[in-house]
């Protein structure tokens, strides 16, 4: 970009203060204004590529997560080749994040990252590094399924925040809402995959204590939740395909599976075979959810895109017309300009008195000039008011899960304690739990 | 910036994967967070003195207003000499906004600026260029006062959008409380100065129409509202300057005024000469609204570029760290990592087993580094937080703001009958004005 921004021909303008209506400055920030549009699009277009790969290595994560798991509990006799075989995707998977994480942000300080973005990234790329150290422990046994499975669990969250904040920092409409969707899409699946752990541990161990089918249960619920959220963002496309998958066969079964679950005494057994049918059907689900994942990834890759060329195209023609504006000199009536016009805000004087608006009505480039700053002006209002409900959504979700942090902290709770203490709080008071959520922070401030 | 993000000495970074636990990619990410950090408070440096000059020239334009209107309204008798020399003031403050904005933002691709802060400052520069027009039209008195007025007040009008979009992407918690503070205080002095136009029209004629009752009203309840908010945002230094204010001769003086403009009835009349005294109090009180102005925008710069040097300083702190750990060979321990790390979130499987913990305790460079890694992810958090009380005002304001453009383009109201319905509405559902706003915002999306 560097160079490219302003170096426009001269005869686009024409000495500091021309002879009509408009300053070179005022022609040169209309045309910054289309050029930040470009550039802040190329930034989140690399956003977006980053997000793609994240996505990928959750999955590939996921995996590895658990068939270790399956393997520490087995004693090391199931699981290992596939384990083994899985390591080397994940590694495939973490290799390209590294190289367009190196790529598209290190070797351009005009990377439009955000201190932000960048630090979630860091946190992530500490805990990839230790990845070595925590597969070859995996492969000693010198860990519990538990403390495998968490480990893995803290790197994707802490990978899943990338997503977040992607999302967060975007600001074209249409591509926020995507990834508002992929985020909540994203946190569902993870909860789906813990979900699949839990089972995998009940069925294994052919019954199920109470606090597991709590966890469960609040699984389940915290899916629903970001699910729905998801629905609200989603195109119709990935719409129908999820809609597909609630009513496909594995999605039936695992609500029979569910179900038996919570019917369960705590003292009651269950087949242990049933963990096999349990880990399979759940993988069916989550391999379901991937194909939705990476459908929504290359759509917002795609998305980009275009709308890179789209304002590439509208750079051409704003040029097109500073160009025309300097051939046609302005008519010696009222110049068209903000100051003049009725429609724009400002006013407490307004009185009876008949107000000199705009008068020209000719189609005179100077016209189409302030029209198109005018049109700019709403435009980025617009923009504004479109970005607010999906801003709104990710807000909510962070609220809601810096609320469970606390719960966990303060009261020694699990992830899914503290949700579900937070759900039955906001039933009681007939309330959102994002509304709950952000009244208890908001209280604490 | 260009080129020095990255220009490392190799001796920091041993290769593409470290034998210890940490990647150069990893560290090389620690290391852009900070320099973004500091990328970002230059920028917000530059948007302080963009806002500086801003506030000065609204501050000049104010005064033009005011006296293009005694001497429209006197038909040309009376301060013609005065408005002559405030032209030449309001021209040099254009200048100086002129220069800077050619400085900080067009002589640099990497200015920092978004779309929406560039679009706000073509609108009104769009509205700068026509000065010229809109001052020969006066001093031809080719334009009623209240044309006149209208046009000052919709380019002041865009200026104030210019501050409040500089403090709607700053990011450091600091210096957005006093952008919005500032913001609050400038678009509170806007009303006064619109108080002291409509308190002059009555006085200068004797009598005040209901109307024009109303409308001094809902701008006295407009500023109290403001300047709430800005006491909530602002230091102590400008808190007790503004308190000293309240309590100054003059305050009391526009108090006793303001009463009796309520008192006086449609048909009573007042002397005349008071219009004089009407003009100078609000003058007084107008001017010395601008020395707490003045006092913000100094502090303002002052703290961007205290804030430049404290994280200049903590980059080189993180220079040397990453130094050190290259120097220091990891133990053969369990690495100290953010997936070992109880601490943080991302686990639903919390059992009854002991977990694994960070065990080393030695104060490695190592565990340093993870520390810091750590601490930044907090940081970020806290920031957010922290921003969010002085963003939510901000959005406050956009949406009572938004509501009254609405509520004037269906009702044919003007701004202050729209504050007036917007006001008496939220006292009927007893919730605030923003509460109200907002919703009526959600429910049209």
């Amino acid at each position: 970009m560097k160079g490219t921004t302003f170096a426009y021909p001269m005869y686009l303008f024409s000495g500091y203060f021309t002879m009509g209506h408009h300053s070179d400055i005022t022609k040169r920030f209309f045309l910054l204004a289309k050029h930040q549009e470009i550039q802040a699009l190329r930034h989140l277009s690399s956003n977006c590529k980053i997000v793609k790969a994240v996505t990928e290595m959750i999955h590939q994560l996921q995996r590895e997560r658990g068939m270790s798991n399956v393997f520490l509990c087995s004693r090391g006799e199931r699981f290992a080749t596939q384990r083994a075989q899985q390591e080397t995707a994940s590694e495939m998977s973490e290799k390209t994040l590294r190289s367009l994480l190196n790529a598209l942000y290190l070797s351009n300080s005009d990377n439009g990252l955000t201190m932000r973005l960048v630090t979630t990234i860091t946190f992530a790329l500490q805990g990839m590094d230790n990845l070595k150290d925590l597969r070859s422990k995996v492969a000693l046994q010198q860990l519990t399924p538990t403390e495998s499975t968490n480990a893995f669990c803290r790197l994707i969250a802490a990978l899943i925040d990338v997503i977040f904040e992607a999302a967060d920092v975007a600001n074209d409409p249409a591509i926020t809402r995507l990834l508002v969707a992929l985020f909540n899409f994203i946190q569902g699946k993870e909860y789906a995959g813990q979900e699949r752990a839990c089972g995998a541990i009940g069925f294994s161990s052919s019954h199920f204590q109470q606090s597991l089918c709590d966890r469960i249960t609040a699984l389940t619920d915290s899916q629903n939740h970001l699910f729905e959220t998801f629905s609200k963002f989603a195109d119709d496309t990935e719409l129908s395909m999820w809609q597909q998958q609630l009513e496909s066969d594995h999605a039936q079964h695992l609500s029979r599976l569910r179900k038996m679950i919570c019917e369960l005494g705590e003292t009651d057994t269950c087949t242990a075979e049933l963990s096999e049918i349990w880990y399979d059907i759940a993988t069916l689900r989550i391999d379901a959810m991937q194909d939705i994942e990476e459908h929504i990834t290359d759509r917002l890759i795609e998305k980009a895109t275009l709308r890179i060329a789209q304002a590439e195209e509208e750079l051409r023609n704003n040029e097109l017309l500073i160009a025309s504006l300097n051939s046609s000199p302005p008519t010696g009536d009222t110049p068209i300009s903000m100051i003049y016009d009725k429609t724009v805000k400002g006013l407490s004087m307004e009185g009876t008195h008949s107000e000199m608006g705009i008068t020209s009505t000719s189609l005179s480039a100077h016209k189409s000039f302030y029209d198109l700053i005018r049109q700019q002006a709403q435009h980025i209002q617009d923009i504004a008011n479109e970005l607010n409900g999906a801003k709104q959504a990710l807000n909510e979700q962070k609220a809601i899960d810096r609320v469970k942090l606390l719960l966990m902290q303060q009261g020694k709770l699990s992830e899914s304690q503290a949700y579900k203490k937070l759900q039955s709080a906001a039933m009681e008071q007939n309330i959102r739990i994002a509304e709950l959520a952000q009244r208890m922070l908001e209280s604490l401030i």
